[in-house]
């Protein structure tokens, strides 16, 4: 069994992500019947074909007897598209692997259907690449019901997100500002508090490195009861802005769900990511910690609610690297 | 050219580390004319023979001939033991690698003398190994004539070193707390602010995972202009401790150099760290980051007199790796 068809149908799928919520960024390939590459694809836009439909247009008649590499089990369910189970039973495919079964109970159940009629299936190639890469949100999101967070900071080793004067810039490397930019590009939403609009005034747009915008943006959340002052970067028309009058985060993940959005990022400030923190809301932590020391001014996370060190919250470290000079850590809660 | 005896001389040198300050741990090995093993040693107490003499006991006759591998350039002066260079010479050795040059002018000149009597020297061999492992404070302090701090705190990944309550046993892993106490046996002296002992009471000893005494215990050194409460555990006779009644960064490390101590370890709290910091006298950190998050209480460091960010303090990660479920991260200053 050849990994490779799937690491290709993986690749594409990140292609994808920031285009297709609320549906997944799913990415296919076709070989033929002598396992020669036939056809790959991704889920189109919202309305638009499912990756198993443009992997078999670009195929044609070399699907027959061929196998599909699909990062997720195939649906069976008529949405705004026709099932892709279906697709792949009309185009005469004989062999199907998925990464990952579908958890969504309406549209579970096309590896059955596959079955049913005679088609090889084959579950878990990759599933763990698959899981906590390119489906990571949106299986968190089937699961749930709610978007999948991860919260972002970048502050000093001593845990300080700026001076003492409230200066911040820049803390991190370079690289991981460019690495930021580019994770936003591929999100649906970014969230602040209206703190960090008044101190940073950040624009909260994805950039490449010489300033331009890239070409996805993601929508730009800002939390707060008071107003947003009329200059601010965030209502400079470069991004859809909206202003969600209310720190409670279960009344913006609502709002949030409400706009089909499924992969979020939280990126400040101390006060909105402990209200975040507390309700237990954060589904990753996405920290750079950079090699350097400030002793005093604001630290990353405000007041979660925890008063002694039993109720302290627990992560597990999920991967460790550098990201040019800082250190990049990925973690998750422990249930 | 092998080098798996000077790799020896390295392990042999951990295992002198705090038991020869102010001398360097050096390691030594010999092999005899043919290449094979003659003898090793190590760096005896102050007042005991250097680790080329300890090995050339071991070696006897077999040293004729023979290589020997030092992680420290040989010395020529008369201190309390006769130099060793030329007890390598008296030997009759015929070749001498060694990875690092004595940086003390006094005792520098080994490899010449040698070289003058026709003995083959080559400098370098693992240089970095020795240089950032057993010599990293010997070398810092014979640069400087200031005994190597290292700086380790366990935090959260948010910078918290205790709950809002004070409470913090605790914080990083099971893993991460025997590590600590098995540096505490290879140090000279550990340093706490007064603030810290009332707060945690801590032993400060250096314990095997029963509890029990490790054979060797650092100094015990607390500084703050208060007295000491009657019970702390630091008066408990189980190590000597020292008072310091100044939190000048410079008066600590006087006294700490006139006892003889080369390596260091700064263990707390905020204020004393952050003093150590504005001062720079903190060589290294060493700080062990649980994925955890409390979201309120003290944070590892206090004020160390950085007011806008042009004036934050850089460092460079100098390692990275997993600690049982924490983040060990080893960084150095940027000057």
């Amino acid at each position: 069994m050849n990994p490779e068809p799937m690491r290709r149908a993986i690749a594409l799928s990140e292609t994808a992500r920031g285009t297709t919520s609320p549906n997944p960024p799913v990415g296919a390939v076709i070989l033929d019947a002598r396992g020669e590459f036939a056809g790959e694809g991704v889920t189109q836009p919202p309305g638009g074909p499912h990756a198993e439909v443009m992997a078999l247009r670009q195929a044609g008649e070399k699907a027959l007897g061929g196998t599909a590499y699909v990062t997720l089990e195939p649906c069976v369910h008529h949405g705004r598209t026709p099932p892709c189970a279906q697709a792949l039973l009309d185009a005469g495919v004989s062999a199907v692997y998925y990464a990952v079964p579908d958890p969504n109970p309406v549209a579970a159940g096309g590896a059955k259907t596959l079955e049913a009629a005679g088609v090889e299936t084959h579950e878990g190639l990759l599933r763990e690449d698959v899981e906590r890469g390119p489906l990571r949100a949106w299986l968190h999101y089937a699961r749930t019901g709610r978007p999948h967070v991860t919260w972002k900071y970048a502050s000093t080793l001593d845990g300080r997100v700026a001076a003492a004067d409230g200066t911040s810039r820049w803390i991190s490397s370079p690289e991981s500002r460019a690495e930021v930019h580019g994770i936003r590009a591929t999100l649906d939403a970014i969230v602040v508090g209206r703190g960090t609009v008044l101190a940073d005034d950040p624009a909260l747009t994805a950039r490449a490195a010489d300033g331009s915008l890239l070409p996805r943006q993601p929508l730009r959340v800002v939390v707060g009861t008071g107003e947003i002052p009329a200059g601010a970067r965030v209502l400079d028309g470069s991004a859809e802005t909206v202003h969600v009058r209310s720190h409670d985060p279960g009344e913006v993940l609502a709002l949030l769900t409400g706009r089909g959005a499924v992969d979020v990022l939280l990126e400040g400030g101390p006060r909105l990511a402990g209200a975040f923190a507390a309700a237990k809301r954060i589904d990753r932590i996405l920290a750079y910690l950079a090699p350097a020391l400030l002793g005093s001014g604001p630290v990353a996370l405000g007041d979660a609610g925890v008063a002694t060190i039993t109720g302290m919250h627990r992560w597990a470290v999920e991967g460790v690297t550098m990201s040019g000079s800082d250190v990049r850590v990925s973690a998750t809660p422990v249930h």
